[in-house]
């Protein structure tokens, strides 16, 4: 299974394909849509936001509300694109010469423009000096195909009984540090209804966060960072519960579940940092604590504690996984940083540019579908499965097994 | 460019082919044998140690100290096989169908024993109870084979100038988590001979830590991890210098390097989170702290800092490359932790087996070799090259415009 | 570089992503409508043809009529899905749970019909039986999407100087086997303008064929299989020249550029065989009239003869490349075939259905695309390139040095 | 699934890492050796055959007669290493810079020798001119490797009930070039045992010919050839029985079974060209006379002939696959050919070199291979499989439903 995203932020659309996904599974433009809806989700979100929210168009691999087998092809118009009277299709036009269009010559700093430029040759001529290709494609707006792709096999999973959700921990200066401090909310909630109640809860706050004093202190964090011209980043914590035992494997370290979730999580732009289970804690603590020991009930293995994260050797073992995100606060700030111009040489600061404070609530959605497309891709590893009817099958003899 | 490894820890070898590499980088099995003795290194590793110190035999691929563009084939021989009278020909038998052989059928709580026997069908018959294979393979052995192939790779960016080294930065307890309290020491080490600089220097303290006051305070801290019969963790720093500006992209997800390398620490056994440049204090800070100013000296670029770790929009930026890894506690642990056995379903603690405290050190010097492959990948993407001089003189011409 | 293709036939359309191009490579739609048009030769094409002249969109990754580095994102309506009133958005409803429509049970032998329904489950309920997405996929319109695609790689050849062309040898009865008997013919076409040439000259004929005599004869064939309710197949000859010496490699076998060239005509519908340079008759002949004999002149390596087919050792050798690939008759005949219903059971003769007489002139264009995408990225392999201008560079020096 | 090979044919040995086999497969080295070993059958073969009969080591993955899920490791010594008395030790020395040791500088017509020297740089300084590594690494023996490594995945087949066959068809002007001429023979020895009766009946002609006549009559051109210092090719004809409905697929290009069937035929040393089913006389019959009308009989679906070869629209089919190979003949003759001295550019014939007249019986049996290994990529991307119980009660499942 694999998936190829394509289009700029100011392009006339994105698009993407998802192919080798079984077919028969439930899949609708909607259920689509509505993880894409939740990319919106934040306090903070700049006015832009409401413009783009996406409607997605498939164009191929389903039928009748099921996948087909065959490669699965979506389209999303960018509402900008026509729309903002800024001149947009002239600007990124397909065709001509380009004469008469504005460059972008002022690299910002803490983004891909100045390494991007250099990498494809928009630093000099003949194709430039000029980021706009650069800040088009590198830009988050990406993240939205990358959702509706991973929707795909979010579905697959959801149709099996696996859900992903996510909650964010910390933005800024509000937060915790220690999973133990919120482990008792969220796994109420998981034992309500999984990690979609997990999710369902976080998204009811305006920053994604459990518990409405820390919702508060965030926003009152972000309006005082607001103020200040400056941006915040985060913490958020990605679960998925009704993962099989047995996905990943140690016997290559490409095939490792966990370097691949880690993979996934800094796979998508602006994140630092990403812990699996007790994360950079299991580095202060001894051994005898950050081991989950394994119970038997009958004939059902399991842990007592889940510090791991649901993953040992590479391998899921049955227990909720756990993976946590860090992003850096947007780089965009109201604050003036320093740079040069492409063209000049000359030291300048960066621009004004309108710009969301944080937007680690939506990333935190991004993280949800890219850690579910990792789960799915491993799930076929080791179920196979051309068709959804052979793949439900295999996973239950499974789950009947205890696994 | 890709690798494979295999091979048991108590087999008769390991083994690894590396593909793709161009010819005529220098390599000798010399060369490959300083980077698995520093596999070695640390305070508090058991006796086990000495006896397994390795030596590489290259099979294919090198001839007269160079590459030559065919696969590399390396071989290790497992010391212990033979020598340990513990009958490790007839337990790990390739041939005959295993009578007699003792099965381990209590699975250790923190390793791949159990999911490892769950995934394989080790955990019931025909092929078990009996988690030995998953044991042998799962293994922190394995990483000797890894180290031995990705340090081909790192050979060839030696001889471009580009070095890879690292530091531990905590032992449990000990150790310092902002990369400010480290950031002049190690820097005046890079200064001075890049990351080849650091990682000599951190060789000289027995727990690779820069400070002889904080390598005391950490060896006294697994001192009294050993009399306590328990094990510690820790976090290192892998930093890269001389990587060209270029390496990675943001245009699909998966090709972005802070992702691959995100991949490579945790493609590593034990490894729990990794970080990039700040890291999760990215999460932490004011955007105005976090981004690094773009400056212009003459015709070359730079940056006021590197709070980024050396990577922006997934592309390495010229600056240090900084990764830190976080390592859980080693779950051999002499206090027994709960479990229960394969055959009989029982309760039971874990067996007291002979450990060390910690592998910290160690797997700082595994991180070093995971990244250095990345690199490699990146680099080859970037320049093609099937000899090592039509690779240089493009490394050089990149170099001459000051990428 | 890789690039998917998604879209089903009487879907609303055709979707390609293509990523990994450098930037700076010159193309524009035009370009590729280009390659796009020349998939309509051929006599004896049934009237669809004309309504499905195609004209691609590009939603991405190319600006100012150059790529950007960024995936390419590339569109192609499928003309029938409004205008043939035949119902397509009903049947091919992407939501729904498709209640009276009707479904296709009769799978016609020679097509993927129900290997396709098998492997997908469309050969009972809850989706079946109902063959319709299996038609719809497999059917050869894909290959419209497939030469989009592989047109961007092959722009990028074509501003190295690189080019692909093709004529058709044979039409089922009508043709030459031995390519000594064109090689005059088509050596001085490559000698006047390169592969280029060829293929324009074969396009002036209404079968792709070099020759009056022979393509007079051949459509003579083509109008009695037509009388005759028949179909037929025949064999063509790729081209490609400027194509530099050392891509592909013997390093590994899954490397070498003839294995890949066989793959690329073989993903090809309908195709069966697949021949470099003297191919099949290379079995038959002595040793002495198959090598082609080493020359020097000057510093200019060379070969007396091109047996080979521009291939040694799964390494190009500075010849020019010779494939050729033989399609099987069009499965959809006028005579029915036997077959058995899906839902039935009951033996049936296939219905009659309107179907050209042979789709070797098209099929001979696809095959190109496809032979200079393999060429693109095995140039990419050696030469690497994240811009056009550095992979020109590179080319140029080793052509300097007589590659 | 994926494996790699290494190894120089006059270094100390091959080897080779199959990595992603289910647990659980019966293999023993045994079982590979049988397969090693029919790799030496052929008429005219010189005497380096019997020094090089090959006996594989494995260094891990197996234990107890069965694969564990971890890579299997092969090593294959090379007799003629220490035995040739040929200095092979200092001239394939790894380390050293060489002096002394004598350089090839004459490349030979139809090896890689001299697009390989160029392709890697052995051609001038600093590492050339010499194609020794060119000749070692490009050379047949690495088939020896290919065989073991694919024989592992062949005894998975085999426990399945899926075998692969050949038999040769044709050497030089000795043979059939129409199915239809041994087709009887062929299904006979199918009918009675499937692929494997096939082999071992051709096992017994020391051109693996079915039919003593046909097999004298080839063995004349043999020795007809010997004596006019010339070499013979020849098609071989691969078939493999049990192979379930439902492998390879349409939905993208590169999926499709026979695309990857044809790469794996020329990914071999010196083969020219490939067909499937009737291959490159479906490019001359009729429509009417390529089909294969559909049958069914109760609820198994049948077709009438198997002029497909087993595979419909990129899909297995549940008719015996069929799969032609043509090999050039060797290209090492008593008759010299021209070529010129890579040091000093002079013109020169080749020098004098035993060789066998042809090596197309033993080629057909590393086809046999790598089909095998297609197919078994193919298996486990439809049914998964960690373990070879769950694999083989999937596929037992689908041939219950008539697959």
């Amino acid at each position: 299974m694999r998936y190829l995203t394509a289009g700029e932020s100011h392009g006339e659309a994105l698009v993407g394909i998802v192919e080798g996904m079984p077919a028969g599974v439930p899949v609708t433009p909607a259920d689509i849509d509505e993880h894409l809806s939740r990319r919106w989700l934040g306090y903070g979100r700049g006015g832009r936001a409401k413009v783009e929210r996406d409607q997605v168009r498939v164009l191929g691999g389903i039928r009748f509300s099921h996948t087909m087998g065959s490669p699965v092809a979506l389209l999303l118009p960018n509402a900008a694109y026509e729309k903002d009277r800024a001149g947009w299709p002239e600007t990124m036009a397909v065709m001509g010469d380009g004469d008469g269009v504005e460059r972008v010559t002022l690299p910002r700093p803490g983004h891909a423009d100045l390494v991007g430029a250099q990498k494809y040759g928009f630093d000099r001529p003949p194709h430039g000096p000029d980021v706009r290709p650069v800040i088009d494609r590198s830009s988050a707006r990406e993240t939205a195909m990358r959702v509706a792709c991973c929707s795909v096999a979010r579905q697959m999973l959801r149709a099996l009984g696996i859900e992903v959700g996510s909650h964010v921990v910390r933005l800024g200066e509000v937060g915790l540090d220690d999973p133990a401090g919120w482990a008792e909310d969220r796994d109420a909630l998981l034992a309500e209804g999984g990690a979609r109640a997990l999710y369902e809860k976080a998204d009811q706050s305006e920053v994604r966060m459990l518990g409405d004093a820390l919702s508060e202190r965030a926003i009152e964090h972000i309006k005082a960072a607001k103020k200040a011209g400056d941006t915040l980043g985060g913490v958020y914590e990605v679960v998925a519960t009704g993962v099989p035992v047995g996905l990943g494997s140690y016997a290559q370290g490409d095939r490792r579940l966990d370097g691949r979730l880690a993979q996934a999580i800094l796979s998508i732009q602006a994140q630092k940092a990403v812990e699996v289970g007790d994360g950079w804690l299991a580095g202060r603590r001894p051994g005898s604590e950050v081991h989950d020991p394994i119970t038997r009930d009958g004939d059902r293995w399991g842990r007592e504690s889940n510090h791991a994260g649901g993953v040992e050797g590479g391998i899921s073992n049955g227990q909720p996984l756990v993976v946590r995100g860090t992003m850096k606060p947007i780089p965009t700030l109201i604050k003036p940083l320093g740079t040069a111009d492409l063209a000049t040489g000359e030291a300048q600061p960066t621009r004004y540019e309108r710009s969301d404070v944080t937007s680690v609530p939506a990333a935190s959605t991004v993280a949800e579908a890219t850690v579910a497309w990792e789960i799915a891709v491993a799930l076929l590893e080791r179920y196979g499965g051309d068709t959804f009817g052979a793949l439900r099958e295999r996973v239950e003899a499974d789950r009947e097994r205890g696994f």
